[in-house]
């Protein structure tokens, strides 16, 4: 394990326990060793890449070796991330009916739990301000990590809300998916919360005002989009012995980039293929789609769109005035290219 | 209607227009639709006393007639706790798995919403600090204001946990609840956003420190159990013509102050009672359990309890120094003090 994932675990414990102890609320022993077991199971199961890239981007920016205060609390920031997704996994999870994440039952399926996961969901959720009060109240960018937080959740939950208005049980219809639909739910759901706010967690903590990084802002959120369509991508095409699970978007009527550029790209009979095998669990059915995915060549469309998107990051982010921000953005621009899983 | 409720209901309109051509989302025109729906059905059909006493606790510290410009924001405060409120009601009932409230079905029982309700709980929630950055960035008491919120949604949730986590389906035991737990429930999960939260948004709008104004607090506080300890009585003895529904609070196992303070003054015998028909949807437990109620003169416990809760909290109410503070005291207690509804 590197040296930064171990000081991050060790900060998950300092914060579970101050929040164990909070004095805004009475705890029962139940309540509490309720909360304990779900912060256990919800928060650190996770690959914690977001979280970590806290602590990453401080140290580019601030391009020296980080004092262990300044390592602590952009560990805290980065923490605060990964209860954030937490939040929103109980709660997906919940909506989506989903059985398992991260390879184990999702929260609400295990006994007693249910739609207790709901509250736990908030708890999580409201656990982040409480940290955030513990440990910055007092730092003169506060109120900006107050606002930032609330602005990134409130588009995660809208990008959330077209994904689920976009698919509601009994009216699925293809003709709706499209390019701009699926850029909209990708920007929104994932790339502001998973890119862009572990970065501005980082500028914030080295004193710059966010205000003026927007176009640090637009690169992360490119990059996030290019993200999630190498996800799409993967669930299809890749190894499912190296992504570690088999892909359903096919079955499950997914506004997956690879349906929507099929959609683009097909003519009248393929896209009737399209109509009639998109959305349904019967193997025969997936295997069509995937059948037109390839006469559609589709692996070459995304090769090319890969190598696009790069070329567009690298000369935005080399357009960047400040080499430290350089540095922040090719990290995370070099994670991700060219991915297995 | 009172000239206060007319001028709320005009700013709630205002506030649900920014909402919807709010710059940090790109809305598609399904999204607007569903959650201008989703506002209407479950922010404004309450009673509004909330959202109200925040106007009038404001105008009773100033003691004075306020400005146009004042009343709007002493408004989108009141709006926030409704747009609070809300959220939890829309969150309770999926958990409660209820049918009705506020006379119409469950926002999670309407066709097509489902469990999207949950996400939209979570919309509701993310709009408090989208209204509070839109009216208050800038004002000397803005990240006050949003402290303020985030320690009493965490406290109401953290009463909704012990509440949720003591009465968990196939664990009914009765030997948990006492008096302590009773107040614990309440405290958290009502007393702080419908008592103290409006004061606290009317002192900040007032230029006042929280933190000088703890005996305010813990007056509102003792008045919210009052209020719920009420709620309970009437929800057995009160007049449901009056009251507007059927009280079931002893068929659904609920933690409640009759139930509790039955526990403490009744005889072996009698708790044998308790414990073989507290719980159960049949009439006839349902029946054992108010005659033991009677038997126990709860009604005359609360007659005692309600006259000498009054006398305590106008004691510490004419304690406090300033007669502004005390006036906006005076007038919720005069609100709740012997109601029948």
């Amino acid at each position: 394990m590197s040296e930064t994932k171990s000081k991050f675990l060790e900060v998950y414990s300092v914060l579970k326990s101050e929040l164990l102890n909070d004095p805004a609320f009475e705890f029962t022993d139940d309540s509490r060793q309720w909360v304990e077991r779900m912060l256990d199971y919800n928060v650190p199961g996770g690959k914690l890449n977001r979280g970590l890239s806290v602590v990453d981007s401080y140290k580019l920016l601030q391009g020296r070796q980080l004092t262990d205060d300044e390592v602590f609390l952009a560990c805290v920031l980065g923490w605060c991330i990964e209860w954030l997704q937490a939040y929103f996994l109980v709660l997906d999870d919940i909506m989506d009916n989903s059985h398992t994440r991260r390879g184990q039952p999702c929260w609400f399926r295990v006994p007693k739990v249910g739609m207790i996961a709901a509250n736990d969901g908030v708890i999580l959720r409201n656990q982040i301000p409480r940290i955030l009060k513990n440990h910055f109240k007092g730092k003169p960018y506060y109120v900006d990590l107050l606002d930032l937080f609330n602005e990134v959740e409130f588009q995660t939950a809208s990008g959330q809300m077209i994904d689920l208005i976009t698919t509601i049980e009994g009216e699925k219809d293809l003709s709706k998916y499209s390019l701009p639909l699926h850029r909209r739910i990708v920007q929104y759901k994932t790339a502001y919360y998973s890119f862009y706010l572990p970065v501005a967690c980082a500028l914030l903590m080295a004193g710059e005002n966010l205000d003026n990084h927007t176009s640090v802002k637009d690169i992360l959120v490119q990059m996030g989009i290019y993200f999630q369509v190498q996800d799409d991508y993967l669930d299809c095409f890749g190894d499912p012995q190296v992504i570690g699970k088999i892909g359903t978007d096919i079955e499950d009527f997914k506004c997956s980039w690879l349906v929507v550029k099929a959609l683009e790209i097909c003519n009248e009979e393929q896209k009737k293929t399209l109509y009639g095998n998109y959305g349904k669990a019967d193997p025969a059915n997936v295997a069509k789609v995937k059948a037109l995915y390839k006469d559609l060549d589709l692996q070459g469309v995304f090769l090319e769109y890969e190598s696009k998107s790069y070329e567009t990051l690298v000369s935005s982010i080399e357009a960047h005035p400040s080499k430290a921000v350089q540095a922040v953005l090719k990290s995370f621009l070099g994670k991700i290219y060219k991915r297995q899983k």
